[in-house]
C-alpha cells in the first residue's frame, strides 16, 4: 500500500529502472530533479536538445555527464519530434518537458501518426500527500481541461484510473465535487456528477467507484458527510477528487501545496506514456516526485 | 490590528453589546453559539419564534433563559419578518438564521418594503484564520451566487470591503482569482479580473487595490508570484481572494477548514446590517467567531 510519497519512491525504486527522455532538456529545475531520479536509481535519462546548452546546464549544476545519453538536436519541435518518437517506440520509456512550450512538446506527443494519442484527450493528474487526510488524495484536472462537460469528464476519470491503478489503488473511490451536495439544475457540477454516477452505476464507467454530488466536505471527512446526512459509502473516504472546472481544480491544488503542507506528484495522463510536465514553479521534490509515480505508469502495459 | 479570531473577539468584546435576533431560535446548535457570544459579552440576544420550542432548546442546552427576550411568534414566516423589521429599524441589531429555511429568511430579509435591502444583492463573505499564512485571508464568495458575471463581481467586492473595514482593514488588496496569470479570451475568470483591474484603476470600484487575474499561489506566496515574474506590489500579500465561481470558492473554504487548520467567521454582505447565515455543518466556533464579526460590522454606519 502506497500511503506516502515516500512509499511511491520507493516503490518506483524497487521496479526495473525506467527510461525517461526530457526534450529540450537544458532546464535546470528539471535537471535537478531529473538526476535526483537518476541517483534514486528510478531512471535511465536521455536528454534531447542542443548538446552544448545541455552540458553547460549539467555543468552549472555541476552534475557530471556520465550516465546521460545525450541526443543532440538544435531545434525545439524536432527535439520534441525526436523525443516523443523515442518514447512511443520503446517500452518503459516517459516523456518530460524541459525548456520548451507547452504547445510545442504537447503537438508532437498528441501527433496522429507517431505520437502518444489515445482514444481519450489528455487531462492533468495529481497525486497528493496531504498531512490531514487519512490516505493518499488523487484530484483531477486542475491544469488541462478548462471546463469539461460530462463527457469529457468521463475521460478525465478514465485517465486517472490508469495512474491509480499504477499506485495500487485497483479500483479507486471518486468522489465527484460541486459546491453542495444537492442535485440542483443551476449548478451544472451537479448534473454532471447524477451522470457520472448513472454511468458508472450501469457499468458504463467501469473500474471505479463513482459518488457525487458531494462538496469538498462531504467527500474527504465522514463526520461532515454524516452531519449533512449523506449515506454514500465512499463519503468521507475518497480516493479521488473531479473536479468541477480548471479554477476550483487548480486552487485546489496549490491551497494544499502552499496552505496544508502538501507533496504532491503530477503526471499527464490519457497518453499511451506518461508524460511529466511540471512547472517553474513546482519545488524539485514536487518534480522528483512526479517522476517517481510517471515511471510506475511506465511499468504497466496499457 | 486584528490578526486571529482571538484578536476578532476581543475587538467584539470592547464594543458596546449588540443585539442579536435570531429568528426561529429553537435551533440547538444555533443557541449553542449564540449563547457562547452573550456570556462573552459581544450581544444580547432576542429569540424569535416558538417560545414553547425555544424555552425546550435552552433546557436541553442547560442554558438559564436569564437573559434572554423571547417573542412569541409560531409561524416561520412570521417570526422571519418580524426579526428583519427588529433588525431594520434598530441601530446595533444583527440577525441570525435559526431552525427555518435560507429561502424564508433571505425573503423576509429581502422584502422591498421593509427588509434590509442596498443596491446591490447580498454575498457571502469569509474572514479565515489560515496558519500558514502571515495574516488573516478574507474570502467571497463561496457560498451565494453561483457563477457571477463581472458586473456581479463588482457588487461581491463593494460588499465584502465593508467587512474588512470592520475588521480594521481600511482599504483591502483584493486578488482576483483564476487558474492562471495571464488573461485568456477562453478562461472568463481572466477577463473579469482584467475588468475589475480596470474598473479599480479608474476609480470605479473605490477602496480597495485590485490585482490579478492571480492563480492562488501568486495572490498569496511571494516566492511564487516572483518565480512567474509577477510584478504586481499585491502579489503574495492579499487581504481578500474574489473567487471564479461557487465551486472554487466553497471548495478553498472548505479545503482552509478541513484540511489547513483554519478557523473562520462567515457573514452575509451587501444588506443594511449583517445576517448571520451558518450551516449546521459549522462548528460552534465558527458559528461563534461569524457572530463576533457581524458584531464589528454591525457597529459601523453604513
Amino acid at each position: 500500500m502506497i500511503k506516502s510519497m515516500n512509499d511511491l519512491v520507493e516503490r518506483a525504486q524497487a521496479l526495473e529502472t525506467k527510461t525517461l527522455v526530457v526534450a529540450v532538456a537544458n532546464d535546470h529545475h528539471v535537471l535537478e530533479a531529473v538526476h535526483k531520479a537518476k541517483e534514486a536509481n528510478i531512471i535511465k535519462p536521455i536528454l534531447v536538445g542542443d548538446e552544448a546548452s545541455i552540458l553547460e546546464t549539467l555543468e552549472d549544476l555541476g552534475i557530471e555527464k556520465e550516465g546521460y545519453e545525450i541526443v543532440h538536436i538544435v531545434s525545439d519541435v524536432e527535439a520534441c519530434e525526436t523525443a516523443v518518437k523515442l518514447v512511443s517506440q520503446n517500452d518503459g520509456y516517459f516523456l518530460m518537458k524541459g525548456y520548451v512550450d507547452t504547445a510545442v512538446i504537447l503537438r508532437a506527443a498528441l501527433d496522429k501518426d507517431y505520437g502518444l494519442r489515445t482514444k481519450n484527450r489528455i487531462s492533468h493528474v495529481t497525486v497528493m500527500e496531504v498531512p490531514n487526510y487519512h490516505k493518499l488524495l488523487m484530484m483531477t484536472d486542475g491544469a488541462m481541461n478548462i471546463d469539461p462537460d460530462a463527457a469529457i469528464k468521463q475521460e478525465i476519470i478514465e485517465n486517472a484510473i490508469v495512474i491509480a491503478n499504477a499506485i495500487g489503488i485497483d479500483e479507486p473511490k471518486i468522489g465527484i465535487l460541486a459546491a453542495v451536495e444537492k442535485i440542483n439544475p443551476k449548478m451544472q457540477a451537479t448534473l454532471d456528477a447524477e451522470t457520472l454516477v448513472a454511468k458508472n452505476q450501469k457499468g458504463e464507467i467501469k473500474g471505479c467507484i463513482i459518488g457525487g454530488p458531494f462538496a469538498l466536505d462531504n467527500a474527504i471527512n465522514k463526520d461532515a458527510a454524516e452531519t449533512k446526512g449523506i449515506t454514500d459509502p465512499i463519503a468521507g473516504d475518497v480516493d479521488m477528487l473531479l473536479m468541477p472546472q480548471i479554477e476550483s481544480g487548480n486552487m485546489f491544488y496549490k491551497s494544499m501545496m502552499f496552505l496544508a503542507g502538501a507533496k504532491s506528484a503530477s503526471v499527464i495522463a490519457g497518453a499511451t506514456k506518461p508524460i511529466v510536465l511540471t512547472s517553474r514553479a513546482d519545488s524539485t521534490d514536487s518534480k522528483f516526485y512526479s517522476i517517481a509515480l510517471s515511471a510506475l505508469i511506465a511499468d504497466i502495459k496499457q
